[in-house]
Parts: structure tokens; C-alpha cells; sequence
């Protein structure tokens, strides 16, 4: 199998560049493109036909992959993307009638349009956290009931790793949260959309805090992480997981030319382009952090763990700051912003917003002659 | 906009190829890859960061795209795979309480794990047809019950286009058919997973067969046609159709980094790539069909109007034929079997496998001391 | 426990009749009211405190009526309706990517507004049949693809006793059926709306054609064998079932003042109510029948072994007799009518209902100056 | 239409009473049985053949009840239970992609297994409140994102009258939601399993607090006001709601017997049987209230204003009275308990229930040597 693709190989194409490849902003990880490695694996597996749905050499080869990250029982399966990563995982640990205990800032629960209700027929159970994170203590606040028809099943509790306000669960944590929930009958299923992330911060392999700690079930997160499209349901606990493949199909996640997921993943996961990527985006956000301290008026609201800065700074400030980045108000009540790093984020890009903010704190101060401003006005 | 990637942005990957991209078979058109051309956009639209979730450039002028092929009210909505378009878009036309007619032949009905009746809680009222196409009177086998609370209410026909079993519905035909469901109340969607086949035999503009003769919302295909992965939902008939985004969404069909579908349809529709690569592949089952015209034993089943050749032929020459080629059987009951051309099928890939044909057709009349054997043993 | 109602606990109503007591048609059994015994029933189960929910002793005493019927392993659980019984049930036995398989006449399939699909997700499997009854062989035209993920998986057969068609299965082709289902591994659903009518007809034991034919779960049908409203599901086979309460009260059909309906069983199952009603509900089918042999146009259809009387008329004679007597056309393409006799039909309003009959035909026939019409005009 | 039933109607039935009809406790409305008249009733509706599905004289007549009660436009819809009548209308006026807002305490959220969200497909978009009655500015938590597709879009605000927690609202603040709710585009939908109890409290017409304050669906409760069963969906604003019949029959709620159903409200809402019913109830709940008043080591929570007293009592005292009297603690972390009146409770049981409450409470004190604990130990 040689005859790998070479410059030739990259006929001229009717579409043309449409954008500046070298802007980038704060919005969110996913506004980043994919690593130029993924589009050489793309060519890699282009070219002769495979067999469908998942039956190719690339498909097959993944199950090793992940089996060297997740331990030999894992078994992987590639889908198209976040929504349907984790609706299928909660739909494979529960029945007809279960409910789903998770942290009221968890994604299925407010960004996927109720998709777990609608699609897997879901009922999300939902706890307030502090920082995004469940402990044994508050998955209690939902936990009972078992065995009253009243009240969907609580099945299993759906953590986010890292989560979406960028906070990591150590190992010992998430060990704790899985012993509890086994205890009480029910599965773990971890969204990781921003899996690497965690694995950078933790500095541990990803097994630590997955199959070592006791999940059952999870979605591995490639496009936050530089692919151009795709995410893994990957099963922990083959005992607990039933209709797999069913669940994939019916709920319209079974890529065709699946081969083109797989490389991808390949194409990730075989090296270190995972961590790499993740620890390059995380250190963005410690640096952007750092440089934040010294300046006035802005006040970073959580701890920088993955590549998430949550910060609080005036109304003005922010919407004079949106002209020139793109980034996200994430609490419009509080005031509070999101800037996310990704794997392409440059220490330029970085050095270059943090100027950008003090520049319109310290306008700002002098409109309004005070300094010090902490919070929205 | 300049900087179009060079070869030397192609980095080595981690992923090592897997396959000989020589080899090509006869099964499904989706087993093909994709397009050097498609390559060559994806690597176009990366770098940089682009808005996500279809507010980036190339999602923006892919509405033009197809304006330009569909008219001025078209509305494109990329989605990931063929199943989630159709699921969409019969969502699209009808309430909680729609049926959808269709024939029994039709992906929705045969191939689709149930997703139109659990993603979209919608009953399919099927019909028999004799060659996959239905016509008004075959419609009205299944619209009836108008007002009537015991029966899902027939909102929507879908038709497929080229159809399951290869055949082509004229014009004509299709606006009939349009007609027809809109006296009664019913939309019309028009499922494309190889609408460029259909187009191609029938040598007119896509507009002529779909919003000429009142299609109001279809799928159209890339997949098959030489795409990565991709279709889109096509809204002809906006006043009909209600809450694409949200459906989008809800059943997990929305791309983050949408600019990676877009930019390979712009490759694919711009110019005639989609058209030459549909056109290859109907001829490809011609020059297939016109070969065994000569052949004993081996009998054409249909018409050849799109990519695919339906034949009969003994069991056991489809199983000779089987271990030297990749191909399905149709049919258990009958013997008949499907031979689908892609993009990619070459003249030499056809005059060998007619060959083979043959050649085991021949050693199977030797082996039965007979000859002229015309259906399954 | 003494204190039976009398007369005086029956105060009077601020509702007044309003609909004539004595008349009655040929329309459906659900036409019908309640057996004056089964509100007896109701007064009897009124007064004082019961625990909601089914944790009454009404309820309580319910699995013992039915596991006299049905056997030691028999479970009963009380529910409003029969589409509340067979989506209940189908859903019980099916994964969430199960497929029924069903006869195209089955109720679920033509009269429940796409519920299954609807409320339950899912698809069903239909067959063509002669007489409304699955075979074997007729289950094996859609007993395929298991493992296949393009199709939802055939996991339940569901058949009707007595059938749409007023036919009946024998035991030994129950038999055969469960055999035959069980040995794919599926399982065996019996809508039994006329369930006592099929026993009637049989004249054997309920437990006959069910438990002892290795059915696995049945809707036992109340409201058209004379009560108010109520339907049971009953699991035959514990181990083949998961989730019923669940299911009951997520899918709206948990009764809170259960007692209503299981007294109304109790009263129905002790004695022999249920049997004599349905006894006399055929016995009116077979007099109208014997009555139409020596009616000159008029064709009885089908075999009539439960309560029905299909036949053809003439439309004209149909429309005029619509204005006597309620019925409905069942099959508007051949003039095909059915009549139906419940619990309440006297036998005046047989040899009425037949003169009828013979008097518009012979009107027709006089007019149309012939006589001997056999079909629809 | 003389003829009704006399004594000599009722015949014996083999259903034999089970429980002491005079025996009743503080568990719920729903322990109760029927009023005697609504049996009158049934016996009034019986006999002979009637319509089925709603097409009988019963409920036809049904309309004129409602409309006297609230308003020319109102239509109704009989139903069997109240998670049917709160599921059915809140699809009536959403789309597929529609969320909920209501109370977290909402009956919806906590006690319907789900059903919202597996039969509806909704998202319920809950909001903590002091005393289970949402306001503009609470509602307002959850009002926002319209248009944005990664969130359920807020269609309708759910709200309890009266509340799970005993408390009403009145006139002016439902008028108050009913406004804002419009403004932004949402429908109301209220749950009106106690209906009657929060009119006898606020003393107005059923009308004032819905159709005048702009309520545009809503649950009629009958079961819990003295039905053997029974619901209905009451459309106020027909031009926001959508599909209401086949809603019904699809989600299994469509009675055949139906006029069984309407002749119950018939009785009910005629005269002023619901309204006596509902005073009775509450007035008990208030006599409850004003009788512990003056016994040490209890502590009513809430306002008592329909016919709910929600107390705080030690467990101890708890866990004994139950032995004597048929309750439920409310939240197992507080020890509130809940007890509940209905239409047949007496004052001489309100009597005897307090003074149980105190005898128990003077002898924990006695065995602790203390007196006036007020809270759980």
C-alpha cells in the first residue's frame, strides 16, 4: 500500500478561499479549523472503495487506537458530532423511562435544542453547581425515587469533562462520583467534547480519569480539538451498554464514508497531536489569564484549568471589545465573558488581545474617571 | 484572500494508509471516496477561524449555489448524512400528528432503522410500486382519511429521484405527481441522494424536475457523488415548510465547523463537477448493461436509467462472483442482485467485471451441462 | 365489610339522559354501554379512602381474577384504553430500535393514528394477509435483517384474537406463531379488544390460545365486552417484559382512582360475564348471517366466527340503509360493509335489521328491474 | 327519553366490596371515590347505543357546559387523566422544537415520569419558586434565546391553579403572566387539576381567572373534585392551538365510551356540585389550619388556601401518626408533610386528625422532655 498522495494529487478546485486564514478570535474552539495533519490523513484514506458504515480498514484500526488509550475492553464508535455523541450514549445506558441526573450548566442541557428529550425521549434531571462540576452530595438532590413510576428512572449521571465553565474533575473526584453512582444502580456517562483539555491540565493519560475511575461510557471530542468534523462514543463498560449500533443509525449518526471519521481520529490519537493541541490551547488561556492580572477593571471569575477564561468587566468594555474580537457575553445578567483558546491560538494572538482589553479598560477608566471597575456597570 | 495552501502546508500524519486505492468494487456508490477536487476545498476553507454552526462564509455563499441551480427561493441547510436530511425535512412539512406516503421501496422505509418513525414520530404510509416510482393513482391508495382521528393525517408524498431501483421519474411525471399532493393538502419532498444521476439521464437543469414541477423541499445528495460526507436540505416552498433550524438542531444534524460541508458542495456545484461525475457514473451501467446484453444466463432486471444495474443470475455464479467482487444481493427470495457504478468506476473496471461475468456464467453452464440458465437455481 | 349500596345511596343528577335507551345499531361493540352489573360493580368500589394508583384492594384482588384465567405467572396491569394497551405492551417487550411485525390490517397499524410510531418510536412491519391472521410464513416476509442496523430489528409479532376481520386463530396456529417467533428470538404481543369473543368462538379457556400457546403479553379488552372504559394489560411471560409501570404512567395511562377499573374486571371476569356477553355477541353475528344466506344480493365476505358480519351490497343499498341503521363501509374501493353485534344486540334487532336488509335490496332490485346483484353497482 | 334507571336497574354483580367505605385519610384527593351523583350519572348515560369517540350526545352537549363556565369560544375535549389533558395541550400549542416554561415544582416536572418529555418531545424549562406560583420576573429566567436554534424555544409557560402547593394566584397576577407570556410570543397553559378548589378561594367565576386574565389552554380537573375518572382539555384561544383531535388519539387519550366521560362533568359543572365539592374540600383544609393553630411542636409552611396543609413536624410524630392516618411527607430533607382534603372529608375527621396530631406530638414532648419543637429532630 504505498502510493501515498503526493503535491499532484491536489487538482484545482471551483471553490475558492472565501475567508483570511490567519484571523482568529476568542468565540469558541470550534470556530478554529482543523489541523493540516487531519486533511493528510483525509487524502491518505481517499482514493479506491471501502466498504461502508464503518466495515473499512481505518474503522477497524480505530478500535486499536482507542483500546491503547481506554483500556482493552473499549470499543469505539464514530459519529458526526457532539449532539449526537452524547444522546446516544444516554440513550444506551438507560431505558424507555430513564432520566439523566446532570449539572444544570451541562451542554445537553443548554445547547442542544432537547435533543436528550426529544430524540432519546430523556428526562434530564438537573442540579445547580458552583462550577459546573457534580459531587455524590448534589447528585443526591436528584438521586431517589427509584422505583416510584412517578418520576423518570434516574439512570445515569452525565458529567462534562473539562466542563463547560472550564473546570476539571481530578481522577479522585470523578472516581468518587462513579463509585456513588454505581452504588446507586446507575451508570456514568462524561461528555468530552474537551476531553484533551483535561488530560493536559490533569497531565495524566486519559484512562486515569475514564476507565480507571469507573465511566462507563463516553464522548470523545475530535472537532474542539482540530478535526474538521467528527466525535467517538466510546464504550467503557460493554455490560452496562446495550444497542450500539441500532442507536447510531436511528438516530442519524452513521457516517457512510465512515473512513473519513476514522482517519481522522487516527490521524490524532496514534501520535500526540491530541495533547498537543490541548496543552498549547490551555496554555493560551493560563497565559491570557496571567497577563490579566495586573490589569485593572477586569476580575477572572474561575479558575483557569482548561482553555476557558471566564471573566467580569464593564458592558461598555466588552461591546467595544466585540468590534475587534469575536468572543461571547456568557451571562448577559452578570456581565460575565468567555474567551476561549483553541489549538491554533498564537502567544501573539494572545499578547495581543490582553493589550487589547486593558487599552479599552483604561479608556473606559477615563471616560468614566474612576478605575478599579471590578464588575458590569 | 490570497495564500492558497501550498504543498508544503500538506504535513506528514500519523495515520499510514490502509488500503489499496486501486481497488474498486461494484456494491454501493458510497463506498467510493471522494473527489481530489473536495479535498482541495476542505484545505481551501481551513486555517483561521471561521463562525460556527453556518455563520461562515462559505455557508453564506452556498446559498447562491444554489439559487443559481434551484431559483431564487431556494434555502440550503447542509446537514451531515442523507438520513438526517430526509428525517428534517418530512419534520419540516407535516405536525406531530403526519403521515408521509412513499413506496415501499424507499430508503426512508427500508434502510433507515426506523429514524422516520422515532426521530420524527411520523408513520410512513407505503404502497407497492412495480419499479420504485409512485404516481397519482398509486398516491391514492394511501390518501384517504382526511379529518379522520384514527389515522396519521397523509401530509407529505416522498419520492426518491433517481429512485432506489435505478429508475428516473421524467419531469412530467414529478409535476403530475406534484399536482396531485397539492390538491389534496400534501407537500412533496423529493429525497436526492442521487439526484445528480437523475439529472444526468435525464440531460435538464435540476431546477426542471424539482422546483419547475413544484417539488417543495428535497435532500440533496453529495455523498454519493463524490463528497466526503454531506447533504443539504433544499427548502423550495418556504410557506410550507416551518422550523428548519431548530429540526436541524433538535436531531443533531448541525455542524459546528459548517464551512467544511459548504466549501465541498461549492466544489462540487460551481461548476459541473457534480454533473460529470453523475454522468460517468450512468454510463458506467450502460456500458455494464449493453456488455451483458450478449452474456447467457444473467438477466437485466430493470430499466438502466441512473447508476445501478439490477440482474438475475444463478446463486452460485453470485457467489463466485462475489469473492472476486464487492457487490449486494437485492433480493434473497429472487436472486436478484444490484451493481452499483460510482464516480470513480473506470471502463476497465466494467469490461473486466462483465467478463467475470461471463467467464463464471460459463463455468457454471459447463459445470450444469446446460445453458441459458436465466434466473437463481 | 357490608354496607352494599342500596337504593337510597343513589341521590339524583343535575345530568339528564339524552339519548334513547333502547336503540341501537350495527356500527362498532363500542357503541354498546356498560353491563348494568359492572355499575353495580362501580357503586360497590365507591365510598371512602383507596390508595390511588393501583395500591388498592380492588387492584389488589385483580391479579388473582386474572391468574385464574391466565395462570400462576400471569400479572395484570389496569389501564384506560386498547391503543394505551398495545403501545404499552409493544414498547415492553422492544428495545428502542424494535420493529412489530404486524398484518396491514392489524389496528395498530390502520386505527391508531400512528401511535406506535408516535408515542412508542416505533416502526411497524406489515404484511399483506387474506384474512387478517399472520402465518409463519407470513411473518418470515418481514422477519429479516436481525443485526442488520439499517433496519429496525424485528423484535415482537403482534397479532389480533378475534381478528379486524372477525376471523379467529385456532390454538395450534397460535402455537405455530409463538414457536416461530421465539425461535428468532422475538416475542409475541396478542391485542385481544375481542379477546372473549375469539374464547367464545373457540370454546375453550382463555388460557388456551394464550399462556399455554407461549403469547408473552396481551391487551385484554373491557370496553367493547360491556364497560364503561378499561383495558388490562397482562404479562404472561415476566421474563420476556421490563419497565411496565414505568411505561404505563409515562405514556398517560395510570388510572389514579384504579379501583373503577379493576372492580369493573372483577365484575366482568369472576363469574361468567365476559363469556356470556360474548357468547351472545356472536350468536347474534351468526344469526344475521344465517338470516342473509336466502337474501338475494347480498354477499357475506368472510368467515364469520366472532362478532362480525362482513358482506357487499350495492352502494345504493348501503346508502339507504345507512339511513335506517348506523354501520360503517368498511373498504370504500369494493362496497364492502361490516356489521357488528355486541353484548346488547337482541335478537329482534337481528331478524329487524335483516328484513331490512332484504327490503332495500329488493327495492333496488325492482328499480334496477333485476335482481341477483352480488357486487357493488 | 323517560326512562331512567330506577332501583330495580341495578342487578348484582360478582364484584364484591373490599374496603370500609367509611375509612378516609390525608393522602390525597385522589384516595376519594365518586360523588354518588356522578354514578347517578353514568346510569343515566347507559343503555342503548351512542356514538363512539365523542360523537354521542353527551358530549356534544358537553360544549354548552363549558361554554357557560368559560365563554363562547371555549371548545372542549374529554380525556381520561391529567398527565393526558397537561401533555396534549402542551403539544397543542408548541412546535416540535417547543420548551415549557413552568415552576420546578410544576406536577409536569416532578410526577409525570417524563412524560412531557418522551410522549411530547418537550423541554421543560423549570424555575425555582418560594411558593410554586411563577411571576413575569420569574418567568423571564427562562424567557430568552428566542430565535437562537441551540436552545428548546420557549413557547409556553405552564402554570398550576391551584398550585402543588396549595397556594392560588389571583386574577390579576394570572393576567399579569398571561400578558407577558404574549408579548413574547409564548402561549399559557394552565394545569387545572384543582381548578375548582382555587375558584371557591378567590370566590370568582371559573372565567376570571382564565379566559378573562388570557389563559389559552388549560386542564379541567375532575378526578380529584369527585369524577371515578376524567378530564378535559379546554381550548380558550382556538387560534394558538393546533391539532387537538389527533393529539388526543395519538397520545392514546381518546375514549370510545366517551360519553361516559362527559355525562360525568355533566353532573359535575351543570349545577354547583363541582364548587361545593371544592368549598367542602377547602374549607377542611382550613379548619385543619385553624386547629393546629394552638398545638405546640407543628408548624403549618405555607398559606393554606385550597385544600392543602403542608405542615413540619418531627419525624418521630410522623412516622407514628401514619400508622393511624394515611399521609405523605412532602420532601424527605425538611420532614414536611402534606395533607391533603377532598370533597368527602368531614369535620369530625378534621377533629379527629388533630388531636391525633397533638395527642402524638404530647407524647414525644413527654418522652423528650421538651416542649415546643418545632422542626424535624
Amino acid at each position: 500500500m504505498a502510493d501515498a498522495p503526493t503535491v499532484t494529487d491536489q487538482p484545482a478546485s471551483d471553490a475558492i478561499r472565501r475567508h483570511d486564514p490567519h484571523s482568529r478570535g476568542f468565540a469558541s474552539d470550534n470556530y478554529a479549523g482543523a489541523h493540516p495533519e487531519v486533511l493528510t490523513a483525509l487524502a491518505l484514506a481517499n482514493g479506491g472503495h471501502q466498504s461502508s458504515y464503518g466495515a473499512d480498514a481505518y474503522t477497524a484500526h480505530l478500535q486499536e487506537v482507542f483500546r491503547r488509550h481506554f483500556g482493552p475492553a473499549a470499543e469505539v464508535f464514530p459519529v458526526f458530532n457532539g449532539t449526537g455523541a452524547n444522546v446516544i450514549s444516554l440513550q444506551a445506558v438507560t431505558e424507555r423511562w430513564g432520566g439523566v441526573i446532570c449539572a444544570e450548566t451541562a451542554h445537553i442541557n443548554t445547547d442542544e435544542c432537547g435533543a436528550p428529550e426529544r430524540v432519546g425521549g430523556l428526562k434530564l434531571l438537573t442540579v445547580p453547581t458552583p462550577d459546573g462540576k457534580l459531587t455524590p452530595e448534589l447528585i443526591d438532590r436528584q438521586a431517589f425515587g427509584f422505583t416510584d413510576e412517578h418520576r423518570a428512572q434516574p439512570q445515569v449521571v452525565a458529567i462534562t469533562q473539562s466542563t463547560e465553565l472550564g473546570t476539571c474533575y481530578t481522577p479522585e473526584e470523578l472516581r468518587a462520583i462513579c463509585d456513588h453512582a454505581h452504588d446507586l444502580g446507575m451508570a456514568v456517562h462524561l461528555d468530552g467534547a474537551r476531553i484533551a483539555n483535561a488530560a493536559a491540565f490533569l497531565d495524566v493519560p486519559l484512562a486515569r480519569f475514564t476507565t480507571e475511575a469507573g465511566v462507563d461510557i463516553l464522548s470523545f471530542g475530535g472537532t474542539k480539538n482540530g478535526l474538521l468534523f467528527g466525535e467517538c462514543v466510546v464504550v467503557l463498560s460493554p455490560d452496562r451498554v446495550r444497542g450500539l449500533p441500532y442507536l447510531r443509525k436511528e438516530t442519524m449518526q452513521l457516517a457512510s464514508k465512515m473512513r473519513f471519521v476514522s482517519v481522522q481520529f487516527e490521524a490524532l490519537l496514534t501520535g500526540d497531536l491530541w495533547l498537543r493541541g490541548a496543552r498549547h490551547a490551555n496554555a493560551m488561556a493560563g497565559r491570557l489569564e496571567a497577563a490579566l492580572r495586573t490589569v485593572d477593571g477586569v476580575r477572572v471569575q474561575r479558575p483557569v484549568q482548561a482553555n476557558a477564561v471566564f471573566a467580569v468587566l464593564p458592558r461598555e468594555v466588552t461591546e467595544r471589545l466585540q468590534k475587534r474580537y469575536r468572543f461571547y457575553v456568557w451571562d448577559e445578567r452578570t456581565g460575565e465573558v468567555r474567551w476561549m483558546c483553541a489549538y491554533d491560538t498564537t502567544e501573539d494572538d494572545i499578547d495581543g488581545f490582553a493589550e487589547a482589553i486593558a487599552e479599552e479598560l483604561r479608556a473606559y477608566a477615563a471616560q468614566h474617571d474612576r478605575s478599579g471597575v471590578t464588575g458590569p456597570a
